[in-house]
């Protein structure tokens, strides 16, 4: 198993909250989904969008989330996610830290797995590459 | 501890689906947020607009979820969501099964609280009031 | 041009509104696109992931939409979208009339463009199949 | 009439594109709205939550707003929205040009009222104070 790492900077913008005016949580599944892309375009030096055209793969959904959230957050808050990652052979783990300064917002984990096309308009497990694995090395 | 179900129907669409051309999973989120309000409006008899004027709270957010994805969706798909509910004192935990006729694809467990404005412009845990839990008696 | 129309249900949803308690606007565009997807299935007799494979072809996106709001809609709001169709040769202009009863609150015009994939990993516009303007008859 | 620019960059995500790969249009609209409060914020010099402290109004919902799609976006596009707007006396009219590089991807124009409660657990039109206008001025 391998440790990768990166962060980035998202804003709460007022149509990611309801009306109890904080954040409706279905938006922090967006975020966390952008920030595991942020987390290998940083790695293998390249947008999604060509990853998949290098690695002929049809992207890495998801097997399992699961998420706490201690502190709610609300429009103009900017918020930190810290993302990690694991990687097994066909799948990987991914932990999002999102804070708002010193303050945990948001401890998600998340299991994914490798997918192709399996030729039949459907997708399939596949190990992920080693191309891969070794930049994130 | 009470129990309490609902059953409704939902039609994936083309816009909750990604490049992978599956359901994007955080849409999973909005629809079982959505699922959880359409038990509430069963058992209570009214729309959640209804509930807070009545019961005078700021909504119920949820402090925890896990959810586990074993089959994907796609559009035009029309699956079907079972919710249940069990009530502690300020919080209670819900669970989702999604599926598509006979297929399980997801299942879901949320812990949501029950909060009222705090008189700060933020909103604190209150206990569930006697009234919601007769109703679900 | 040929003239077709559907009306469909919905449901404004908790999620769905901003911290006004009034719903987030662009969310009345994901009606929109789902309202025209119920067009065409109703049309056609099938699925959108059905028409896709039968048509061969990769979707019908805007070139253009204009939406005039004359009341807000909230959660807890059951409305009816109206949607009407008028073919040209590769385009086809879309109307949405959304009603909270007798009131209407949303007008929306769309233009959009049948589209096929241009073997490039792009896409590029083509005239609607006979077959396809035949069953709006 | 007074005029005021904003420009910002936002990057096309996996999760905003549908299954034609390309983005789901309801998005530009979220991007659109946050683009019009990133203007409000940058003349006001504080954060839309701030400012409904500071103004007492409930926010400036739209009217009217009218999209032109010219180029499609996709995953790993990253965009600049260039934001004006033109005051009047209740409402005002926003401008958004959204382009890839050199490449004009969309146009949008937005009429937004300025909007305070009502008492009654609605919204109702304001002339937008005198103290706003002089920071756009």
């Amino acid at each position: 198993m391998t440790h990768f790492s990166n962060s980035r900077k998202v804003r709460i913008e007022w149509g990611d909250c309801d009306p109890a005016g904080i954040i409706f949580y279905p938006r922090y599944f967006e975020i966390f989904d952008a920030s595991t892309a942020a987390l290998f375009e940083r790695a293998l030096g390249m947008t999604k969008f060509m990853q998949l055209k290098r690695f002929d793969f049809a992207g890495y959904p998801l097997v399992r989330t699961r998420a706490k959230f201690i502190k709610p957050t609300r429009f103009g808050d900017d918020v930190t996610v810290d993302t990690t990652v694991k990687f097994g052979r066909t799948s990987f783990e991914i932990e999002h830290r999102l804070s708002r300064g010193a303050e945990l917002c948001v401890e998600c984990s998340e299991k994914r797995v490798w997918v192709v096309r399996d030729g039949a308009g459907g997708i399939k497990s596949h190990p992920v590459p080693q191309e891969v694995l070794a930049k994130f090395g």
